[in-house]
């Protein structure tokens, strides 16, 4: 631990599963007064040897720091975990994974027990923190004087992005960047299937694929652009009409490959919904509209 | 045009739609002998001026090369436009939309008719071609030989990568990629959508977004690894048994949201699968597999 000359903030760490396990590690890393409380009490003994004070209680957690970090399964357990825990005066940073809904539901209800509150959340997996190095970070959202007064002891063990006073944003921006993720692996998962049966190395066609999608993902500013401007057809280089009529060589593919098209078919749908709509003209910028109900 | 000590062998373009085009001008512009040939003939006269010679029939056009590009329609187009043409002694490079199995019919038909032949899968678009700084290339299968001899010719409108004798293999890497694209596409369309009816300017998410999909790329390198090995479970960081739990946040999001989760729901249910099927302590990679039939 390196010396220093302004005494750090203690921080409360609820919860102790991998994540918060990093977490509460990273801040003892740093020099921080740090205080743990975890259900299954085996998980926060062992961080004692590493200089975290371990709370007899969630009440007894709350009360030891100002700054109280809740990393729980889901939003169930912070409900459970806090039933009857005096949370006033409390900044309150809930980084258990949550819907936008229940993150400003959770962000009302510490309004009412007198506490303020900032929700989170994270962009990296536990490896990723404390190593700031690995560009992980945490989306935050809710009250902005909650950030800027904990934001140097919130950046240890990952980096912040404060997206708005709406505690729901950063769930959103959470769900959102994850969603568009599952939707890149679902497109490379269909990329390995059609060459799975093939005499061709998965290794060969890895850094293909992976510089591919560095050089298309630009797209996603485009398509910004035209969903800010409402402007739908200015600077399209493969219009939809072009684009629908290639998806037949993509399915045909699929079968003499022996791969389901059950990944590529809902977003072709859309592509050939928004054609026979009238927007042949159009870049792709038409299905996002598609799906909103 | 810049004078030239070494005479530049000719080339034949056939189809000038904005890809053929693009491809004859490159070679124009480089100072290659072109012949031009377009079943509308009004696109090829459009090219005289620049140095084309536009050939009266396909039959001219070929005799008038021995490399003969051609970029038509479909496979059909080619079927249609190479009828009782003498293409013998000729080295035939198709960069025609095609699925690997037409490729290799291609092939086949090629041979019976005394022409050497190689297969292409652009990956790039109309504005890319004659702009090496733009990163396009073509994907070429089938004779190495003429691969090697025409190299130098075929890399000046776009870069180059030989990817096997089987002429079907450019065709299915270019299918491989551009069907990842689509599923990256599907994730950003619903990422898009999720933050359509907030107050979140897309243009603020992109660059969020186009980050994350960024630091998520070299995913496919591991899965590449794991289909090699066969090995599913080592250096797993998130296991899918873990990441299924997940997903009810993903598909409530959407539906608080307004939005139809249906381009998220395939290959969550692909993980889902797995899961059942005893492999939750793996990553992803197993979701391949599900999709051979």
């Amino acid at each position: 631990m390196e010396p220093n000359t302004v005494e750090k903030p203690s921080v409360t760490v609820l919860g102790l599963g991998a994540m918060g396990a990093a977490l509460a590690r990273a801040w003892l890393a740093a020099g921080y007064p740090l205080t743990v409380w975890n259900r299954t009490p085996g998980r926060a003994a062992a961080l004692a040897p590493e200089g975290a004070r371990v709370a007899g209680s969630a009440a007894q957690a709350v009360a030891a720091s100002t700054l109280v970090v809740i990393c729980l399964l889901d939003d169930t357990s912070v409900d459970e975990v806090l039933a009857g825990v005096d949370v006033a005066g409390r900044d309150l940073v809930n980084l258990t994974t949550s819907t936008p809904a229940q993150a400003r539901a959770r962000a009302a209800w510490a309004r009412r027990h007198g506490a303020r509150y900032l929700d989170g959340g994270i962009m990296a997996v536990p490896p990723m923190v404390g190593a700031p190095e690995a560009g992980g970070y945490v989306f935050y959202s809710g009250s902005r004087g909650l950030f800027e007064r904990h934001q140097e002891t919130l950046g240890v063990p990952a980096g912040t992005t404060y997206v708005g006073e709406d505690a729901g944003f950063a769930a959103l921006h959470d769900v959102a960047l994850l969603s568009a993720m599952y939707g890149m692996f679902a497109g490379t998962a269909h990329a390995f299937a059609l060459i799975r049966r093939e005499d061709i190395d998965p290794a060969a066609l890895a850094p293909l694929l992976a510089d591919w999608l560095v050089a298309m993902i630009p797209a996603v500013h485009q398509t910004a652009d035209q969903l800010c401007s409402g402007d739908y057809t200015t600077g399209v280089v493969s219009p939809l009409a072009m684009q629908v009529a290639g998806t037949p060589t993509f399915l045909r593919t699929a079968e003499q490959q022996g791969v389901s098209p059950e990944l590529l078919i809902p977003y072709f749908d859309l592509m050939r919904r928004r054609l026979a709509e009238g927007g042949g003209e159009e870049d792709l910028a038409g299905v996002v509209d598609l799906l909103l109900r």
